[in-house]
């Protein structure tokens, strides 16, 4: 049976066609995963449904974190998919070609000054910096100040690329810099991605060269 | 029309029935990407295929920095896929909950001096770390100075995933410790995934918690 918020369900009808689904429009990610569990406790086997990719912030942490906690000894395999820093990185062009790091700016689960830690190591060690959660509506000041702290390591101009829904109807994409990423909008849906000191613009898209062109002739 | 490497291409038989096919089995990347971008200059559509996510240290910043170098104006669309950090952290469980950062050890094309910058940054702000490009037959040493500086910062017995072809048919999985990782195989073939100091493992799983149970009754 198929366990999903409403929403992710939507977009894969085909796979729900003659199984039992239990579709959440409300019910927040600690209920959802509560129940897939208590369903496979029971012995069904029970799909629970993710955007992105489940290992990369997303619920399969929550459910070996639950089934730990509730001893439960349930077989869970995971499966990958595209995650918005896959998705984000293929419509900006090529910004992940080299070393990066992902970072959350939500201080819900993380203490900021952590964050705030690492938002410095990975801008002081010239990572390509994928930002995730920049902004909601209680927390608009923390991009900013994650701008900052890149701004002190990188020129002004570093290109930066800010997808919002990728791939989705809504899809925006913007190419910009370090300088003037904080006039495009930004929300819950929106990922950051901050090149490192070699990164170019080219024809709209973003690219952070691996080294080829300095080693081969192209 | 197709161009790939013949491994690859050999996955993909249904993607290859009915179009013109140009495999290689030997020809070096650099020569795959001009053999595609001539094509496509030259009118023909072309999908130059890639194995895990062509945007995360793969083939698409090549043809980008080529197309660049050789001012070329073909349309370019990257697809996203199923890079070895999402495979991998799929089949050790969920290590990648966390703020983690992605670090190749091959310099080949990067200076080793930048290299172990990153990991000191990395290891030193508590990202969970993915390593690429391990080991090779010429870099036997790199992992074990990896290793090094991982230790200065966590303790031995710190979770450590060892993924060798994640889903292929010669898959090996190996969970481990920073402590006891060099006693694994390691090859050309293999993704490392570090934990931070929260990683556990459970039931044969390494997951990196994102502090649910701190915060909720799970």
């Amino acid at each position: 049976m198929i366990v999903g918020y409403q929403t992710y369900l939507d977009l894969i009808p085909e796979f729900l066609a003659g199984k039992e689904v239990i579709a959440s429009q409300m019910m927040k990610e600690v209920d959802r995963c509560r129940k897939a569990l208590a369903l496979a406790a029971e012995g069904r086997q029970v799909a629970l449904v993710s955007g992105g990719d489940p290992g990369i912030y997303a619920m399969a942490g929550l459910v070996f974190e639950m089934a730990r906690e509730q001893n439960l000894c349930v077989a869970i395999e995971v499966i990958p998919g595209i995650a918005a820093l896959n998705a984000c990185a293929a419509r900006l062009g090529a910004p992940l070609m080299h070393d990066f790091a992902a970072i959350s700016l939500s201080d819900l689960l993380t203490p900021w000054a952590k964050i705030e830690r690492r938002l410095e190591a990975a801008a002081s060690a010239d990572f390509v910096v994928v930002i995730y959660n920049p902004k909601s509506k209680k927390r608009a000041e923390h991009i900013v100040r994650a701008r900052e702290i890149l701004l002190a390591h990188r020129p002004p101009e570093t290109p930066v690329g800010i997808v919002t829904a990728a791939t989705r109807e809504n899809e925006r994409i913007v190419l910009t810099t370090l300088e003037k990423m904080l006039a495009s909008e930004i929300d819950m849906q929106t990922t950051i991605i901050v090149g490192n000191s070699m990164t170019f613009a080219w024809q709209g898209f973003m690219v952070t060269p691996r080294g080829y062109a300095a080693k081969y002739a192209l």
